[in-house]
């Protein structure tokens, strides 16, 4: 196993060897206050692009800092392909992170009928999501898609990817079951999206609506009450488990 | 179904058809001040051992709050026998409170060599538990047992407990294939627990003495690195799914 070193930072430009790329203001002062990173100590970078390469840090001027990309250690790969859409909650941050965590590819999130958030600062969630990246060892951050209404969200769904929406009603069948189900039979659409409401759930309309899209299929999490950032969490380290990266 | 009033309270009192039961102050205060609850206002008790009964309130005195208990809603049940062992981490709030939304019947602190967090405040794990055991619709408030070193708590372990030990350094096999034996092998010991590190990771002695243990078995939680929390939920979620009771 290729030595990694801990410290990764996600950055935008191309990596290749011998690049030298400027960090971001926050990233330098991270480096120069934070870690009290000396010319020379080995960071990794990654773009989501060019896989994961080793780099040092160079002080070329005051105030300014460079990582020097020396060589690769992984190659780029693309996380599974499942996305999280969900209702902003509270906790929207932390349901960030830990869907980055868990390996979701993009993140959407959606204004349901009872959802109390008025706005999503999306610039906010791509710095949490891009922190976990780098914490989680991903090669990538996931996708943060503009917020939008559910139902224009239901309206211009990609029809090839199966949207389980977690139904707390207890409408849907258990998740082991419908995930099974989803890897043994190859007519199942793969790539796939779990659907989370805010923290008085879907309305009545609302789940109407899903139960009628011919991508929706209704999952449920059991006899106990989830918030919904648990829910989220748990739908996918299950798909995970079972369909995803984690055999 | 049964009608459940939304406002749940868990109790120690015994519970039975038209048994009073007097509020804890800091209920009385949530009934009198957050929820404005006049007299006969209708909530649910319960109290671990007699299953869910709707009560009603009453105030016999300035200041006094009394729950009047009339139907059971509910008989008691049992959570499925699964055990959080978890190094304490910063985040332990979040994980006591995402551990009892996900079932687990009891929560046993563990110091290990990295853990850099010195003391557990028992009761204060135990008020977050408790209010997400009444948030989640569960009849008991999982267990939280007396904080101990690690080493201490497998030397007591009981042998018929199979022991989960989630090991990121990659020694275990993939989780769904663990617990998906589990289920099917009827020689596998059924109650069981999962163990999470602390943010650091078990150190190599710890490692080396769980794999000698005979009732520990390694698990995988696949290729990104996960949070202690995370890695703890995500567990507790696929075991649910597959072994539990969400099925």
């Amino acid at each position: 196993m290729t030595y990694t070193p801990r410290t990764r930072l996600f950055v935008e430009a191309p990596l290749a060897a011998g690049a030298a790329v400027e960090a971001a203001e926050g990233q330098a002062h991270y480096l120069m206050h934070v870690m009290r990173a000396k010319a020379g100590d080995a960071v990794a970078l990654f773009n989501g692009r060019d896989g994961e390469w080793s780099a040092k840090v160079a002080y070329p001027a005051k105030r300014k800092v460079h990582l020097e990309a020396g060589e690769r250690l992984r190659e780029q790969y693309a996380e599974p392909d499942v996305w999280l859409v969900f209702a902003p909650v509270k906790r929207i941050e932390f349901l960030v992170e830990k869907a980055t965590e868990l390996g979701a590819r993009a993140l959407h999130p959606v204004f349901t009928r009872r959802t109390t958030i008025g706005r999503v600062n999306r610039a906010r969630l791509l710095a949490n999501a891009t922190e976990a990246a780098e914490q989680s060892d991903r090669l990538s951050v996931p996708e943060i898609m503009d917020a939008r209404q559910l139902l224009d969200a239901l309206g211009a769904w990609p029809e090839d990817r199966t949207l389980y929406f977690l139904d707390e009603t207890g409408g849907g069948a258990p998740i082991a079951e419908v995930l099974t189900r989803a890897r043994n039979d190859a007519n199942v659409k793969k790539p796939i999206a779990f659907l989370t409401g805010p923290e008085g759930g879907f309305d009545q309309t609302e789940l109407d609506a899903l139960r009628r899209l011919p991508f929706a299929v209704p999952v449920g999490l059991g006899p106990r009450i989830l918030r919904a950032e648990t829910a989220a969490l748990a739908a996918l380290a299950c798909w995970q488990a079972l369909c995803g990266d984690w055999n």
